[in-house]
C-alpha cells in the first residue's frame, strides 16, 4: 500500500539527531518553521512528541528533521511521498486539535512551505 | 534585476529569530540539514555567518530561516526566486571554498533537499 518505512528516515537504525534518509525525488517536503511563545511548553512538547509518532503512521511519511535554537526559531520538516500524503496527514483529527491549539497558545509566529523535491544529496563522513 | 530585498527575508523589518517572509508561490527552498563535527566551531561559525552576508546579493535570494539544537542537528532553509538563483549561488568561488573546507572538517553528515515550493502560508498573533 505504501513504501513508508522501507530504507527511508524511519530506518530505526539513523539516530534522530542526525539528517534523515534521502529519499529518492520526486517528493514532497513540508517546511515548518515557527517562533513559540513562552505559554505552556511542557503541553507543547507532549503534543509534538505525540505527533511526531502519529505522522509515522500516515501512508506515504518518509520522514522528518528537527531543529531548535533555544529562544528562538524552530524548523521542522517533514518529507512525503506525494500530495496525498501531506493530506492525509492535513487533515488527521489530533493534528487539526493541535494546529488550532497552537495558534491558541504556543505559536507566536509560523510559517509552512510545501515543495516538491526535484534535487537532494547525502554527505556521510568516512 | 530582481526583486532581491523587497517586502521578503531580507527585510530589515523582520528580526532573524522569526520565519522569514513567505514569498509568493512559485520559488525555490533549498533545506541543508546537517550534523557537525566537533572541529573548528569557531571557524565554522565565523564562515557561516559570511555566507549568510553574501548570499544577500544573489540576484533571486528571498530569505532564509536557520536553526540549530545544541549537540544535535542544525536546519537552514533558503528561498530562491528559481533555480538560475540556486545555481548562481552553488558556484560562487567563496560558497564552494566552504563545502569543500567543510566537507574535510565541519561536517559528519548532511543532506540538501532542492524544492519547488507550491503552496505556503504564515500565521502572526495578532
Amino acid at each position: 500500500m505504501s513504501d513508508h518505512g522501507k530504507d527511508h528516515g524511519t530506518d530505526p537504525a539513523v539516530p534522530a539527531d542526525v539528517p534523515t534518509t534521502v529519499p529518492e525525488p520526486p517528493y514532497y517536503a513540508v517546511v515548518f518553521t515557527s517562533r513559540r511563545t513562552d505559554d505552556d511548553p511542557d503541553g507543547y512538547s507532549g503534543t509534538a512528541a505525540r505527533l511526531s509518532r502519529l505522522v509515522r503512521d500516515v501512508p506515504g511519511f518518509l520522514g522528518e528533521d528537527s531543529a531548535h535554537t533555544p529562544g528562538g526559531l524552530a524548523i521542522s520538516v517533514a518529507y512525503f511521498r506525494d500530495l496525498a500524503g501531506i493530506e492525509r496527514w492535513r487533515q488527521h483529527p489530533e493534528h487539526l486539535a493541535a494546529k488550532r491549539h497552537g495558534r491558541e497558545h504556543w505559536f507566536e509566529r509560523y510559517a509552512i512551505h510545501i515543495a516538491r523535491v526535484e534535487h537532494s544529496h547525502a554527505f556521510q563522513r568516512s
